[in-house]
């Protein structure tokens, strides 16, 4: 009798008792098979958040949820990347780091997430190139990643479905914040794709899933321990996201932020990105900090990583125009916001501005809702930067905005007589 | 936003902070409207069975829940009765109570459910009167009741929706045992029946719902201190229940086990009942307990009961024949099963018991389930009884037993070489 089983389990969980394998796959395999219902594991589920798994049920958890899906391997295929972020603002390191690491000769196969809530999702942002097709079959993804070296689709229905099923639970359900769920969560798409180093950029701060340091460097120890012992190699950074990573919200924005690092700009989004391509170099070819960054510079420098975004834009049948005219990507109604008191720019509200940009129509608040990439906020100052009365802060891109969103986006900006502390961008590396 | 804001109530508790009167309507009433989803409210139900609720907060959630239906008065009537038992096993002590307050004046309106798992149901047990019907509708209810001075009849659907939605869905999704819960489940609907005296009777032990004498003591001084924070007179009996309470598990013979008592015999079962009408007797006459005795078993001695039980079966349209022909219920298949040791009986495990007449098909698993009432145990010994290798322990009443059926019901007694110390039946009266 399913019930009775599962309601045993349930109530074992409730009253702070550790579960067994069996147990944990009895209830993903059950709500996969739609056995178990809704209301049994959201009520299953919020034990977990209360009470807690342990390791061993975090790691028998996410066995049960990777095989609940398929695997992906890329046989004959060598150094093969995958990159994973928590989910930050303004964040795009992803169409960096693929054309670049593709450009030195890596084989980078990505699938990529849509945004949900104030974070945003690469394949939204893939969208601005028109026409992009980004539900590739298996054959057409490895055909554009034989081609280009570098090739991204959206995250297919057969690899995890239980993460699938639950995620979109856990997110009507009041039970997303807990170690457990996001690192089976995370685990169990990551270790479905049979790459030969992971990179994980684990986030922290008021732009982040993890609020706290404390926070994210134990899920990214959690994370790199279920790797190791699923024999995967991971690496995890621990990065900071208080203030937007780059200067854009908003697909269009973003898509030009990445345009812009891969034509040489250096700032945050630029730092981080070759970080990690570092973390790729120092792996496999044993480089060290300057001798990577140079073969990474001279990679964009050459416009060879520029060239890999384009062939892997079109071979996906995106229109890749703006790359090189990205300055048509800002060609929508916009207006300055201007500082109305002097000082320094002490902080930027990430996950504010995000919120707002999401109520403007440039995020989803329900999985239905669709995106406008042409709104957005471009920022325009930097952190300790000193700014006058009247001095643009950033500009709105938006129809007719009201002066009160215009004061909401004001006030994510802070601005005191003193300059700030600046901390480490990458706190860490967790290995 | 709807959403937003039931998610925002569900991290509060799971947070295990103190919610707000507002918050709490908020979530009742939008589970009532079917504004709020099941699997959301499975993982609130959750988060109070783990986290709690004190009793500001437990109150609130009654008040919601009551107000979530409609109130049934009984104006023009006066000393109006009620009762609830927490539910045991063999306990039939309404089939007692009320014909025996009608026979002495009283006016006792009750609505009762079915049973759900190992505990019986009153509303099962009267179908044991053929064509009887316990789908009155309140003109209906309030005639029996003037014409005899007692009525029972299912709960109606418009008492209490939030508790019927609720209690559901906690059956289903492991939110059952939380004294928050189960008692504004009780009283909101105890509440909206404004008698003028509630006994509540609640056990404790195996066979019970609260497994200790201090959870039931808890929970019983909660339920008093909620009807007197709502004006209502209520007086709670505490109430062991790890031996079955009466000889009979099964409809038939529980209702055996009623008639037999309206006709004199003395045991637990008429003990119990006994005491709850001198409760009453104490409140509206003042009487000690033996004068209150003494006209409790001249209602019995002199018939006018037993006559109760009659009338009220045959207004509601029931066949009563079985009333005056008990021996009629017996008349079914069934087998003794005998000792298999020497010694004292020291316990009979009602919990297991009741669970074995439920597998038989003499209770109900899910909801839909038929009940047979034919089926059942009739346990032939009492606590502390010497047997020998053979006596008759019980008869199973049941086509055919198999000899592991036949087993596990033995199992149910435990024969020690010694006696056992009875412990009083009624622990205590909480007021």
């Amino acid at each position: 009798n399913y019930s009775m089983n599962y309601l045993d389990i349930i109530e074992k969980k409730k009253n702070n008792l550790t579960l067994t394998q069996q147990e944990i796959n009895f209830m993903v395999e059950g709500y996969v098979k739609d056995e178990i219902p809704d209301y049994a594991m959201s009520a299953f589920l919020m034990a977990i958040c209360i009470n807690k798994m342990n390791y061993e049920e975090t790691k028998f958890l996410t066995l049960s949820m990777l095989n609940s899906g398929v695997k992906y391997s890329f046989e004959g295929m060598q150094n093969v990347l995958d990159k994973h972020s928590t989910g930050g603002v303004s964040d795009t390191t992803t169409l960096i780091i693929l054309p670049v690491m593709a450009s030195l000769g890596y084989v980078f196969p990505k699938m990529s997430g849509r945004g949900l809530g104030f974070t945003g999702g690469t394949i939204d942002k893939l969208e601005v190139f028109e026409n992009i097709n980004l539900n590739l079959s298996e054959t057409q993804f490895k055909d554009v990643l034989k081609k280009v070296g570098c090739a991204i689709t959206a995250q297919t229905n057969t690899i995890s479905l239980a993460d699938k099923k639950m995620y979109a639970l856990r997110d009507v359900s009041g039970t997303v914040d807990n170690l457990s769920l996001i690192a089976s969560s995370i685990m169990s798409k990551k270790l479905a794709f049979l790459s030969d180093l992971l990179i994980l950029d684990v986030k922290f701060g008021g732009g982040a899933l993890m609020k706290t340091k404390t926070e994210a460097i134990k899920l990214a120890k959690t994370l790199v321990r279920l790797s190791k012992d699923f024999n995967h190699n991971t690496k995890a950074i621990i990065s900071e996201m208080n203030n937007p990573l780059g200067h854009g919200i908003g697909c269009n924005l973003e898509v030009y932020d990445a345009i812009k690092v891969l034509k040489g700009e250096e700032n945050n989004l630029s730092y981080v990105a070759k970080y990690i391509c570092y973390l790729y170099l120092k792996h496999f070819e044993n480089l060290n900090y300057n001798t990577a960054m140079e073969k990474i510079d001279q990679a964009i420098k050459s416009s060879k990583a520029l060239n890999k975004l384009k062939l892997m834009v079109e071979s996906e049948g995106g229109n890749s125009e703006v790359i090189f005219n990205e300055e048509k990507l800002l060609n929508y109604e916009n207006q300055n916001i201007l500082s109305n008191s002097c000082g320094y720019v002490c902080g930027i509200d990430a996950e504010k501005l995000a919120k707002i940009v999401v109520n403007m129509g440039g995020g989803r608040i329900k999985k239905e809702d669709k995106i406008n990439f042409n709104v957005g906020v471009q920022i325009l100052v930097e952190i300790n930067q000193k700014v006058d009365l009247n001095t643009p802060l950033c500009k709105v891109f938006y129809k007719n905005p009201t002066q009160s969103l215009k004061n909401e986006i004001l006030s994510c900006f802070k601005i005191l007589n003193h300059k700030t502390k600046k901390n480490k961008l990458i706190l860490k590396v967790i290995e």
